[in-house]
């Protein structure tokens, strides 16, 4: 078999990757805050960056590679850091919703999921042919999921599972997951928690929610190189979701026997010791979340979501920027760029009536840089 | 939520990666030789190092991001190296054989593989609940794999697909793809190639050989970080393949919306101009795995898969080593551990009677240095 197109390129021509400008700049990426790496992950990174490098003394599983302790991450570190009987790592958040869905249901099932849901929540249900029935939010300005509201929905609909997104991506609303394990149990009806918000940034354990699955997000949360998941669960589960190959004894089938076979797996390992450190300072993240929230608002620049706020990801609407950005030649891009001469990153390009931001990663300064920011910008062109 | 266990870990303690030793060894070990990077890829990857770092510029599909050129590479580059219509980016061979097989078929239906497939293939028919039907290979020493073996077998099961491993991972045999595609088409069976051995080292073209998908491993044979793969289709499976979600008109169901979204795609961009010119050269890399298998053969250490051999790849027996291996101390662990002393990595630990390599990476001075090796173990043991 030969090549049909005579392809041709070349470093530096079409298709070659750039290095990334925006590394120095203020960071308020909503996705990026919590994923960014330092310099002992990259060194991790560099030495393992080759294909199959972790796999150097593979015996045919992932998680009992010894060097790199793979085993010491997956059986002893993260069980303990998520609070759980047992660890796999996934490709990512969605990717362990899957698994779940995938091993606990079956097609035309039912299953109860909060309004404020990430998309991936909804297409992974959709791929297992779930039927999928939404709790709704308290609605404008806050979007609060009462969990109370689950028990009506679980009564009427005989939920195959629930699940719960702690806290959602949009407002950073962070339910009681706790009180819902407790419903879940009296019901039986099983509960997994969407933790790519949470795990790494803030103390999450599953045992004290009482749920029986937590998904996590390694490139989003845990100061990664994606793509890389976790799933965590009660060891109840381990027969239905840990069920191996009828051939092949140690691999497991809703892994397809190995899931994140590649560098992020010691780049995680590399952050761990960082994101011990970092979930026990959470009341400060939180704190300065509030102080941010509370400049914007000076501004006339709203904060949706829960108030008082408990997370650093924060939606705003701001109608005064809107109005601004229909007078200027970029429009909705007019904010994005704005804030990108000033090097602040994050604002997604088209967004100025709602705009989120996260503000993990910045210090006080940086953020008091931003919300100057905004202040000259809505007084130089209103 | 605070967490039960008061986890404390420190860099350089237990759990913490260390660095890689084997990075200056003669690497003939068979997943590594096609998957290491180069210094381009190296920068690349250490520019998008960050999670999320590749998503700066998405607008909601990773295929179309256009800076770093994810849009240029699925679009256009990949198309025309895989001579296919259309590329997508996944986590690796086995998932995407898995988005195939959960897309086109129903639990219960019996798909045709070949013997020599890899055990990923069966567990990921396992997942979708498939019966399983094995075209067997020809046995001891050759075990080839006639693609003519097929028709009898579609007869009677009248499978919902078919596989074939082009090459296997455990001899290197490269069966007839286009005969095998001329087959799928006269009896109307989908084809699906799966080329993690050959995209990248080879030259393949799904066009050529008549099949209807083939999948790729770039971590394995693309000189890229992992987890990444390719699925390349014809324009005719894509109502199948890439169905959008009913609530999300930009993201496909079976791929859950996003798939590689890390690093690894900036290595495999990065590779490109390197594997486009490495393909053109794969006679050199035939004849020198030929040369290297007279030359083990002179040793008394017998080739096993196809005469002539026509891959990198290459088992090998020596009862011989055997023999040594076992009045020696370590005993199957022997060979490995004598070849570690010579800095050569690569051989399976255990493995004395039957062993795997691959003589992609090493030149032709360095496969005679490891040539040497095994003469000397041999003359100095025997």
């Amino acid at each position: 078999m030969l090549l049909t197109t005579p392809l041709t390129i070349r470093s530096g021509q079409k298709g070659c990757p750039p290095l990334r400008k925006n590394r120095d700049a203020i960071n308020i990426h909503p996705l990026q805050t919590g994923g960014m790496l330092d310099e002992a992950a990259m060194t991790a990174l560099a030495a393992y960056g080759d294909g199959y490098a972790i796999c150097d003394y593979c015996n045919g599983c992932l998680d009992t590679i010894a060097n790199p302790p793979v085993k010491d991450l997956t059986r002893e570190i993260l069980p303990s850091f998520l609070g759980c009987d047992t660890v796999r790592l996934t490709t990512g958040a969605r990717e362990g919703k899957f698994i779940v869905f995938h091993a606990l249901t079956r097609p035309g099932d039912t299953i109860l999921v909060d309004a404020n849901r990430h998309y991936s929540t909804h297409v992974a249900a959709e791929r297992t042919g779930l039927r999928i029935v939404e709790v709704p939010n308290s609605g404008y300005p806050e979007y609060r999921i009462d969990v109370r509201d689950y028990i009506p929905l679980i009564e009427r609909h005989r939920p195959a599972l629930m699940l719960l997104t702690y806290p959602d991506g949009n407002y950073g609303n962070l339910p009681d997951a706790g009180e819902l394990g407790a419903i879940a149990r009296r019901y039986g009806v099983p509960l997994l928690i969407n933790g790519a918000y949470s795990v790494g940034r803030l103390p999450v354990s599953l045992a004290e929610t009482g749920a029986d699955f937590i998904v996590a997000s390694a490139h989003k949360s845990m100061a990664s190189t994606g793509p890389l998941g976790l799933l965590g669960m009660r060891k109840k589960w381990e027969g239905v979701l840990l069920k191996t190959s009828e051939k092949y004894p140690r691999k497991e089938i809703e892994f397809l026997g190995c899931t994140a076979r590649g560098a992020g797996v010691v780049t995680l390992m590399a952050s761990m010791p960082r994101l011990v450190e970092r979930v026990r300072t959470w009341d400060r993240q939180v704190a300065k979340a509030r102080w941010f929230c509370r400049e914007m608002e000076k501004l006339g620049i709203r904060q949706l979501g829960e108030k008082e706020h408990r997370h650093d990801l924060i939606a705003f609407e701001s109608p005064r920027l809107y109005e601004i950005s229909q007078s200027r030649r970029q429009k909705g891009y007019f904010l994005y760029k704005e804030l990108k001469k000033r090097r602040i990153w994050g604002i997604r390009p088209g967004q100025t009536r709602k705009f989120k931001v996260s503000t993990f990663a910045a210090t006080r300064e940086e953020l008091q840089a931003v919300i100057d920011a905004f202040r000259d910008i809505i007084e130089r062109f209103a």
